[in-house]
């Protein structure tokens, strides 16, 4: 009997003016589809980013959520003017934005009553029923509500907030990756790897990526599969063809 | 009389599997809203990362070229099996994807009538009626059909190109951007700073960001605007707010 591949996809929703104006080089992208590919199975399918617009943010809630299992959002949920992500996704989802018990606590007591100003209570506003995902570093929690998972758009912060998202996730079949470094130049492979493509389709992503690497050119040629099994046959097709060509690998 | 601000945005489609996988950090995004701003006044208001898939791409190059002035598509134009971005923005303008002749010719000169083989003659595959944008880099062009703008992948290529848009577009009016970093948390100023944006809504734009620097936190407030004046006047308040909180500035 065939094993069924169980596949779980999500999309990350980055929304922040500074992004999009290139300000702020985007790190989370990466840190994200790592994490949730080597950690949880999970492939990202998809990723946009918007600007601090409660309606365009509203619209790709609720698309986004629609088309794929889990949404990430970072930014947006800090305690300043253009931190509007809570109250929008409030809004897609026809729910009360308002105080989170269990985060207005949290957020009291790391304060202090005295310098708890609205500012810092805004923090602890969410969608109504959302979930906590706790901060260890700067106390303001992230929330999951329905399938959407937010996250704030610092970098250092989100990182170590990720492994509090592990409990809401289900997971899904790893997904295995083999790189080869040809030293050869695309255009020298491509026909044959075409066919090899497509001989693997249903199995095998086979993706191609020039590099420069002291003073050489090269190819990586990156195979992904959650079968191990087709993906060392692809590795195998891959040395034969480089052999074939004389052409030189720099791993295997 | 008043005079109108002339605003033209843009969206930036990556296309590339290794994006979204993680295994590659885009670089491209920054540096092409950069260079959008400052050299054409043109404002980036829509980021989407998508799989090489050209069901997708098909989808995508149709809604954002319709939603926005003007589309850089990145990733996918060069001459393996998963390079099929311009096969499939033929499909979604149907038009015929075919030999352009002058890249042809282009590529042909580059590697030498011998060495021209299939992969290669891929690259210069377009949708019918494109017109070029020339690559001083690696010979291989980009190209411009109806408002979309196709550049590889590769950061240092792409780079390269960039000034060979410029005959193709339309330039808007330009954003002036001033930062003021202040040494202070968000939610110390966000109330007061929420009341400024208000008072500017129309004509600043005002984000705040938290740094870490020195081991010190602060937060840099990033105002843009098209009015140089409008920009003045809010910086002013900007100083005011700080030294009415006693909040060292690190730069005016």
């Amino acid at each position: 009997m065939k094993k069924k591949i169980k596949k779980v996809n999500a999309a990350i929703l980055i929304i922040g003016n500074e992004i999009l104006s290139g300000r702020t080089q985007d790190k989370n992208v990466v840190f994200l589809s790592n994490w949730l590919n080597l950690k949880c199975g999970i492939s990202v399918n998809e990723v946009r980013i918007i600007p601090d617009k409660e309606k365009v943010i509203i619209e790709n809630i609720l698309l986004l959520s629609k088309k794929f299992k889990y949404v990430f959002t970072t930014g947006g949920i800090g305690p300043t003017h253009d931190d509007i992500t809570a109250k929008s996704i409030s809004k897609a989802f026809k729910v009360k934005y308002e105080y989170h018990r269990e985060a207005y606590l949290i957020l009291e007591k790391y304060y202090g009553k005295k310098n708890f100003n609205d500012g810092r209570k805004k923090m602890a506003m969410m969608p109504k029923g959302a979930k906590l995902i706790y901060n260890p570093s700067s106390a303001a929690p992230g929330f999951m509500i329905k399938n959407v998972l937010s996250l704030p758009g610092v970098p250092s912060i989100l990182n170590s907030m990720i492994e509090n998202c592990k409990r809401y996730l289900n997971k899904g079949a790893k997904v295995h990756s083999k790189t080869l470094n040809l030293y050869t130049v695309e255009s020298n492979i491509s026909k044959k790897l075409e066919s090899i493509q497509r001989k693997y389709k249903t199995f095998v992503d086979i993706g191609s990526y020039p590099f420069f690497r002291l003073g050489k050119i090269g190819v990586a040629i990156v195979c992904r599969s959650t079968s191990p099994v087709k993906l060392k046959s692809v590795n195998k097709e891959l040395v034969k063809l480089a052999k074939s060509k004389k052409i030189k690998i720099l791993n295997i």
